[in-house]
């Protein structure tokens, strides 16, 4: 059995006989060895998490420059698991001596909701007298709890209950149909699910009753679709294909497209970390490395509604759930178009086996438009060139929402961020003619979707030609002077003003779009040789509101890391999330993660040393109904550019789609066209 | 003679019999039919431009609603032109009645200049015994001139010459061969060029002098390329195709597409005009006017180097140049990729005759990733629809820099409007070992390119369901009442803070990136009927950089439109030019365009009536080395998204990639999937 089984997992993992890069997630099978180990040492227990500890940096950095003569470092799974008697352990096992490291327990917090624990509460909820008694209120019959459905989240923290015990809340809808959309039947009573009794314990009923909307459904099933409005005949397909194949090499788990190499790591949480990013600078004739590590490490999705118990509403889809966890199983033609690889992402279940989730990231390139041009207006003697990009992505549901995250590769040194926010809004029920006092808007009749904020922490952990990195501020400034003056006669003057950081405290730095706010990574070591200035890695995002919530209330409380822009922190192997490492039902008293290491260490210096910087960012939604009752994506986007890293443009010596001298032109030649598409056509 | 002109002509245009749209720019034939008759009544011209006078709003809308029963608007040209004693005349022709309508001397204003005024200067420069002497000084030999350069800007302004001579500052450059770039060895002196006299009247001499930079060439020719790090070979082709051909019709310049409906203007000065936007909103079943017109109005890239004469360089690209002028023909498989629909741009020529940029709009879809999705975690149940965009786009090469506007609609009803920034930095030469003064960067030895910003002022005349619109400014803001109150308990409450304008002056509203502000264009005579909030489009814009030269500063006099992100006027027929008509050698005393109108009426109603968006947008660029000797595209962009405008997601009718519904699911059976792209596939 356990032979078969591990042939199993063996069919299931690309390298089983070379050894894993260091940074590659736990396979199915080291997910298993670990949780036979425990079987056997500390008998049945739920699993929450078992994946990858990453090797201390101390480790990681010599093996990566040379890792033929360095130690390649060990295996170690990081556990996360629950006892039948509630007790939540924390472990490190190491895998490579098949040996418990550490295994503890960890008292007082909550470690995240996983899929499972959020599909038992529905079956729970339609059996609960109580509930049962709710719904009839609102206008439900027993007969059809069947079609009441929840969605689950975790509690946030609620001061009544702590954080002692498990707690779910459920956000609570109705189906008239199995296919029809539930967020247009919210319901108003909120259960407050124990998930080590398996019982509703509490529930939450507003004083103000809202029966159960009588609006029909707001669809967007085919069925419904061809019913009414009809599909649109009128859209033509587009087909991208590469016949040649794709750009980029993949070994193992590290793919190499123009110049970059970066290694793709998954876990449960952050979903895509991205290891090691490198590109090879011809100029220097040298591999030069860029980022240790880049992910999405936390989120907080705030609701604006002062309303109990809608407080509760600020979903940490994170650290309380797991990006990787609830990550779409991707198909081609669909979330992908044109050439694409995709690489799986494996989990432990509930009972400590491993699952599979099939084309997890997909990998693929896209052309990018122009990448440069410029024409002599003497002559029209050109350059242009067509860029290529090269892009990393996943998508996870948290309930309602759909978050597709795109990691973007460009020619010419940037790293883009984008983030797409589609799914659904979650809803509230209110009655007919009710006032939403502004704290949400009425997107259908009967649907109340509040205000919200999806702020995202991405945490970039700098490797500029080496890890001893330091933060600077850009702003844009005006020269001192008045207008008249001998300095600044005529009141053009104008230059980057730069604050640099040298302890976290006054790192602690929030955005300004006036001034175009940019935060530079740089080394200071190493300057350019025409700018002299250190060679860098810019931080260009203007998606970037200030945290709502009030200073002192509970989401500023339990989310540290969104009080402002930019944070920066020396780094450290154990600093990985910036609300802490068990989210669900943190009081905030005191705020885990991020304000605790940097309240622990004032004035530690965070200046040419190894940093890490966090920048939360994001978007402020005020619902519409065009939002509704599924949303078109909204994207967001963020650049890592370089400056002052290259000595010159690294992309020009990607082929041009045209290029004409003045000399060609005088001379009548047609010039070059080696990278131009000769299946474009006019019509 | 003038009959084959005609025949040559008539074989240009696409609708010589049918009459033209009245928003079509100027046909051939009626661009030398004014000219004609102008060179008959007038005598010797040196056109500067001939173009559609467009019609009265008041004529156009009732045209418009009903183009059978409603008097068609009347073809009139704008002419501006040169007598051969330098008078700047100003005159409307009607073409219909082959009349003219109005022909004024204009006294102390300068028109744009036009590329064949580019072309001239520098062979007088050439000449030029004084040039000459200067070149010597700094090393280059009289016979060497021929590799002597210059980009003849405008002189914009300078208060020792004022405005009734018509001047160019000659930015000077040197071409050791005439296939190397120029801005690798920048001159150090501006001779001043008067464009009556042809000639030389003034150089503007540094006291340090700059001797010719002995760097060897910094070059993006195949040649240099080929010959040094040569092109890379590992990138494959993409090939983009729609074999069944493209999704929009074509009807004159009318794109239909996707519900949208877009006349597609095009004149010398804005270059694309995007007129009578509509959407067919299947909800209720009618066509939805959005907006009378879009175009980039005006821009100004004002450089931070206080030191005379750069305070000069301050480039109004489009009321000094001319983004029509200056617009790029295009070529498939280059500049655009995939099923392409080209349209041509019809201008004067200096000596009145009418010359063609063939290709000059490109018109294209492309694929646009996951228009929505969402998957239900309880079953894997799923919808996933990909979108699709229209692009409508031109390029313009202003001296050194290129602007790619792309005018981009989506199927959520959503215009962008995205520029991306290449082409070449404006460089100024420095001595080794010299500081910048923080002015600068030094790109390559003996280059510095000086700090600036591009700013855009976006005109956009919105039609939300009819003319009368309001603007209303929304902040994210805080709800009231501190952390612990009875209103706001858990502090968490927020709102979109709405600012709503009634007059010019309350209007003028600068950008904050903390509240993510944003406007929108709303008629407040329709209300949505599930949100109860006006119908509106709201500008989202992210790049909107303060005006960094002073209050007071020759900029800020000039260039008044961008002294705010937003200004709001009321229409006026005559009200297109934010910088003013005129815009070269204006002293910006008084301030021309915007600031005018304003001034002129403080306390005009602007609500609830036909008004105009002013929005100023842009960057501001410290140049870095990678950015040299040619710059990899920057883009930036903005979003009109429909808000309260539909009663649901107006793009529910795209067909899926995948849909598949919980009850399809229990049943085991395949879901949908019309919408798939079945070319796509795994590697």
């Amino acid at each position: 059995m356990v032979l078969e089984r591990l042939k199993q997992l063996a069919g299931q993992v690309t390298n089983v006989v070379s050894p894993p890069h260091p940074l590659d997630p736990l396979s199915s099978l080291e997910i298993e060895n670990a949780t036979s180990l425990l079987r056997k040492e500390k008998g049945q227990l739920y699993y929450n998490a078992v994946s990858l500890l990453e090797p201390p940096k101390a480790q990681m950095l010599p093996w990566l420059t040379d890792p033929e003569h360095n130690q390649r470092p060990a295996r170690t799974a990081d556990i996360v698991a629950i006892t039948p008697d509630g007790n939540v352990m924390d472990g490190h096992i190491s895998l490579s001596e098949n040996k418990i490291l550490k295994w503890e327990h960890t008292p007082n917090v909550q470690p995240l909701i996983t899929m499972e624990d959020l599909q038992i509460v529905e079956h729970v909820v339609r059996k609960d007298p109580k509930v049962i008694e709710q719904c009839g209120i609102l206008g439900i019959p027993p007969e059809d709890m069947n079609k009441v459905y929840c969605d689950p989240w975790t509690i946030g923290f609620d001061e009544r209950f702590g954080n002692s015990v498990r707690l779910q809340q459920a956000l609570m809808y109705y189906r008239p149909h199995v296919d029809n959309s539930q967020y247009t039947y919210p319901l108003d009573f909120c259960p407050i699910y124990d998930s080590n009794k398996q019982a509703i314990v509490h529930i939450d009923v507003p004083k103000v009753r809202r029966p159960l909307s009588k609006a029909p459904p707001n669809d967007y099933t085919v069925k419904s679709i061809e019913e009414t409005i009809g599909y649109r005949t009128d859209l033509k397909p587009i087909n991208i294909t590469q016949p040649e194949g794709v750009s980029f090499t993949v070994k193992g788990r590290t793919i190499e497209w123009q110049n970059w190499s970066v290694h793709i790591g998954f876990n449960y949480r952050e979903g895509i970390v991205l290891n090691n990013i490198t590109y090879f600078d011809k100029a220097e004739n040298a591999v030069r490395p860029i980022f240790y590590r880049l992910s999405l490490a936390e989120m907080v999705v705030p609701y604006g509604n002062p309303e109990r118990p809608h407080h509760r509403k600020h979903a940490f889809d994170l650290g309380e759930y797991g990006g990787g966890y609830m990550t779409n199983s991707l198909s081609v033609g669909c979330d992908c178009k044109g050439s694409i690889h995709y690489m799986d992402a494996e989990f432990v279940n509930r009972a400590g086996a491993a699952q599979v989730i099939k084309n997890a990231i997909c990998v693929h390139e896209e052309d990018a438009g122009i990448l440069f041009k410029h024409t002599d207006f003497r002559d029209d003697s050109v350059v242009v060139t067509r860029g290529r990009k090269l892009i990393i992505s996943h998508i996870f549901t948290a309930a309602n929402y759909e978050y597709c995250v795109y990691w973007i590769f460009h020619q010419d040194g940037t790293v883009q961020l984008e983030i797409k926010l589609t799914g659904i809004l979650n809803t509230y029920s209110m009655n007919p003619g009710e006032d939403t006092n502004g704290w949400g808007t009425e997107v259908y009749p009967g649907v109340n979707a509040h205000n919200h904020q999806h702020l995202f922490c991405l945490r970039i952990d700098p490797n500029i030609d080496g890890p001893n990195n330091t933060i600077i501020q850009v702003d844009a400034a005006q020269g001192p002077g008045e207008v008249g003056s001998e300095e600044n006669y005529y009141g053009n003057a104008f230059y980057a003003k730069k604050t640099r950081f040298t302890n976290p405290v006054e790192a602690m730095s929030d955005y300004d779009g006036s001034t175009s706010r940019t935060w530079e990574m740089c080394n200071e070591n190493k300057l350019n040789p025409y700018s002299r200035k250190p060679v860098s890695y810019k931080l260009v995002s203007r998606e970037v509101p200030a945290l709502l919530p009030k200073k002192g209330s509970l989401v500023w409380k339990r989310a540290g890391f969104a009080r402002h822009a930019v944070h920066v922190t020396k780094y450290s192997d154990d600093q990985l999330y910036p609300a802490g490492r068990h989210v669900p039902q943190t009081s905030g008293e005191p705020s885990q993660g991020l304000p605790q290491w940097i309240e622990a260490n004032t004035t530690e210096n965070i200046a040419n040393t190894d940093v890490v910087l966090w920048h939360t960012f994001g978007i402020t939604h005020f619902p519409s109904p065009e939002d509704f009752p599924v949303m078109p994506a909204e994207p967001m986007t963020l650049l890592l550019r370089p400056r002052n890293f290259f000595v010159r443009n690294p992309c020009l010596d990607v082929p041009p789609s045209y290029a004409r001298t003045p000399a060609e032109v005088a001379a009548g030649s047609s010039g070059c066209a080696h990278g131009k598409d000769n299946t474009s056509k006019t019509v």
